[in-house]
């Protein structure tokens, strides 16, 4: 579509634009955004429900509302597409070649309209507190509007921001965006509430928010911009925290994301295209693995208990897959803290609870890791996924898990570097009963060795020697130790040296013997791991060999936030190559 | 008062002996619990208000009750005295030589009725759910009860276990204590509905409980046992979520505990004897220095808020002081999540927000140091109290802040050694517009050098080389500065050498210049930390020498959870003292 074929969006080139458009031509323009971004979510892949579903409302509001004088938080801002086009940036939407110029997230370095960057859920009604609170400080006025996902009202931070939202004596709106659904179905009680309330128009007494002390208005249609206008202009300037629960329809306008909600939450490029298909075979993947695991243990084990917060399909639990695990299958909602909790709790009773967690959640739950779990040493196996250096989006990164979960006591944390320890990891994770282990599950193609791994992990701390050479130790990490392969060829080839090549399996300990009897016929240790330096793996073995002669260089990531930086950019920035390897190493042998 | 004259506690050594006393009996039981709780945590210190709120309801629930089949989940179990009491550890309160024998939280390890180690708040909903579903994953029987205090309900963990609770299909009982107060007054939308139950004897259709989905009682009078026995009869092996809220008083049956509830939630050894005075003047002190910071800024800047996670006396913040800071402070209830996210939106918002906040508790809310407040770059001024090696209760430990905070990119985490840095840190922190900041403030004596520090923090990652010598340089952070000052001096006597001395002032960086310089005429560095070296600060120096000759040392605690083993074993333990230092560097000079 070209700017000529947008009849109305032509004339938008920022929120005021909109003030002097009729309620027909408003809706013209929800459906050349609507048109737009389906075009552009098809091609770089992207969150499609969410947007299409917040769209109406998105003009409503910048109708209605005057920022960035009024200001709007978006929580997890995964549906800020239709705002975007609104602020000055539909040319990352008009034009194909502008398609990456705009994160998918609220970014303040793009725009003033923007007010925070924001990935992570559950966070808006704390941050509009904030705002509205310095405002009246300052003693300005204007409206704070925050603007939640149904899905994020289960998190403690969501739940702790109302809380306290509530009793401002002043102005602060809470759009409550309902379209049923969180990535997958609600869990929770708070959403049987929200469909009684959805029921009976809004006017069941018996409600969540009003009891919380918030003055409260609903709006039924949540996709019809004159209505939306019509309660947004009630509440504008209102003098007192207030929500407003507007009942959307995720994915709106496109038939297939309207039916399949789940699977349309966030798609993969290409996905709307004829040749696409849902039904594609799948490789073995250490997901498939998993998933594998946990239905064979299913079948045998009454006591197995999955848990999950809101994410399942990056886990691979399916719809299919969830009916089939039953009762032995909890999804908590967004409620990290919750997840490792509950599961500590099933672990003390008796029950053999498996979390699986995405590198970048785990972040929401460091006291319960620390406190419900390790304190209580609970015998729970979580599965840390996609953990390792990427180029994602800055709010999404995976480089932080290992500082954050092997410096706690009690923790072990396991890195498997094939499909055969992982698999013999999982079982013994899963059926010791003795202590929290996480597994990082490997974020690469498999590798299979094609012989099973018999080790007993309940030896801790014990690496592998995979093979004995001199001068130079490497050892690998996890989904790093095949680096760790290929840097021993380059040092060959290079040097003529044969080094020594470690998989340490054990992320939080040292193997004092083993690296003790380096020091005889070694001068360098190598160390590498998919994630930040800083407080990491590499660090530890250093400290070992800090009073000693032995020469120690780490690899991983600099401590920075990065923000859609290609992996291979970040891997010679963090001389992640077996060639800037050995080129560091030539100084030292 | 000795065994034998306890007539009624002398018959219970378990909460089976409790089944046959008569209601009389009962209430003699809890009197003279009263008078034990009392006399034992006059002479120890620890927490009196809540134990003696929850003395009847304890007696209540293990009548009616059959712990541990029954099992019963406290929630910050700092009101777990009673309990104990009478599940076979009266002896640690009737005789004052085992008045240390048991911890004051519940520990598994001293019972079967203790399910948990728990001290930080806000998990016990989250805990009894894993607990119950893992009972009926096992089709067995038995009751789950949750005892939480009202201060608990606004933390998110506590939330989003109640949002969970209440969707399970079977029996979990949560006691809601609510004796209206937190440590300090309650803050929060929810109290106030806790407020309207209490004064419509629960009858009020508006009902916080009720709208997530559970069953509600209500019982106006917790603190007499015959009414609480009736109630928990009726929800004993109920088949659903069901709340019990009861209206306790906290410290009731100690009159002064009653009138004076935020001072008596817990208290110092001899705080009831007759030489005891509120009016002491304490000496000056790293909280003193703050607190008149803080009481100068609201005179001069209406821009200023202070933020607290409802804990206003670990800084001192007296009702006095609350009073005085008016609208420049806000204590946000038990919610160190939405602390951070709202002190960097009101950051954002322009006004200029330092959060106080306990070590310990600053585990709370790491994804939104990163998130909400490290990415976004808002300038909070955050201060970090009681970090430290201590002897303290495994859950309250304070050595875990380093690791936590100062391996999220962004955050410039500042380690104070003396009154002067510590208030030219302050006004750094407060004035700039950049980063967020946190400063460790020292946990010790204050030490003033009488000359102001005019120091220019906006620099990053300068360290202070406070004497230059040779050979050996010892690197002492924050507070173990003066541990470094006197290890040099050992090593002087023991050695004739000199030794540079360095304050590196930055927690979150590396002094390249400096640490480089040293290399020409040091052979060895000595790192000192008063925390957990596990992904601390001395590990990156370490890192930063991997590939050179120079030698380092790092000395702070190990990655252990300790309960209350005394200040100066853990000193021995770590080798970080001056003698044992130099005893390290022998073999290294």
């Amino acid at each position: 579509m070209l700017l000529d074929t947008v009849n109305v969006l032509n004339k938008v080139n920022n929120p005021q634009d909109l003030k002097t458009l009729s309620i027909s031509e408003l809706n013209t323009l929800a459906d050349e955004m609507r048109e737009l971004i389906i075009k552009k979510v098809n091609t770089t892949g992207g969150h499609m429900g969410p947007n299409l579903g917040i769209l109406e409302a998105t003009i409503a509001f910048h109708y209605v509302f005057n920022s960035p004088y009024d200001k709007i938080v978006f929580d997890v801002s995964h549906q800020c597409y239709p705002h975007k086009i609104l602020t000055g940036r539909k040319e990352g939407f008009l034009n194909p070649d502008s398609y990456l110029k705009y994160t998918g997230y609220t970014a303040p370095e793009e725009s003033e309209h923007d007010l925070f960057k924001v990935g992570h859920t559950s966070t808006a009604a704390s941050l509009a507190c904030g705002l509205a609170k310095a405002r009246d400080l300052k003693g300005e006025d204007g409206n704070v509007v925050a603007l939640v996902g149904d899905g994020s009202l289960s998190g403690g931070e969501a739940l702790e921001g109302l809380d306290n939202a509530a009793t401002l004596n002043s102005n602060i709106i809470i759009i409550i965006n309902d379209n049923d659904m969180s990535i997958a179905e609600n869990h929770g009680g708070v959403y049987k509430n929200l469909q009684e309330l959805r029921e009976t128009n809004g006017q069941s007494q018996n409600n969540f928010f009003k009891t919380l002390g918030f003055d409260y208005y609903y709006v039924d249609e949540g996709n019809n911009i004159e209505k939306l206008i019509e309660t947004f202009k009630q509440v504008k300037d209102i003098d007192h925290p207030t929500i407003v629960h507007i009942h959307t329809q995720k994915g709106h306008g496109l038939k297939v994301a309207e039916e399949n909600k789940e699977a349309f939450h966030w798609i993969m490029p290409g996905t709307l295209d004829e040749n696409s298909s849902e039904n594609t075979e799948y490789p073995e993947s250490y997901s498939s693995l998993t998933l594998d695991f946990i239905l064979n243990k299913a079948k045998e084990d009454e006591k197995l208990m999955v848990v999950n917060a809101a994410t399942p399909g990056v886990f691979g639990f399916s719809s299919d897959i969830r009916a089939k695990l039953g009762k032995h299958y909890t999804d908590v909602g967004i409620a990290e803290e919750h997840a490792v909790a509950y599961s500590s709790a099933l672990a003390k009773g008796g029950a053999k609870p498996i979390f699986a967690v995405m590198s970048s959640f785990v972040q929401r739950t460091y006291d319960q890791m620390s406190q419900d779990l390790c304190l209580n040493n609970s015998p729970l196996a979580m599965l840390v996924y996609w953990g390792g250096i990427s180029g994602q989006d800055c709010t999404h990164l995976c480089v932080f898990d290992i500082p954050l979960i092997s410096n706690i006591p009690n923790m072990v944390y396991l890195a498997p570097t094939n499909k055969e320890e992982y698999l013999s990891m999982l079982e013994y994770a899963y059926n010791q009963n003795e202590r929290p282990v996480a597994i990082r599950v490997p974020n690469c193609d498999l590798i299979s060795t094609g012989s099973s791994d018999n080790t007993d992990y309940s030896q801790l701390n014990k690496y592998k020697m995979v093979e004995k050479g001199g001068k130079v130790a490497i050892i690998g990490l996890g989904d790093f130790f095949e680096l760790g392969r290929k840097a021993k060829e380059e040092i060959k080839n290079r040097f003529g040296i044969d080094s020594t090549l470690i998989n340490p399996r054990f992320i939080t300990g040292i193997d004092e013997d083993m690296l003790e009897s380096l020091k005889s016929d070694h001068d360098v240790v190598i160390t590498l791991e998919n994630g930040v330096l800083d407080g990491g793996f590499g660090e530890k073995i250093t400290r070992f060999y800090g009073n000693s002669n032995m020469k120690v260089l780490n690899y991983g990531a600099k401590k920075e936030f990065t923000d859609r930086v290609p992996e291979n950019i970040l891997y010679d920035r963090y001389r992640l190559k077996p060639e800037l390897i050995a080129e560091d190493l030539k100084s030292l042998i």
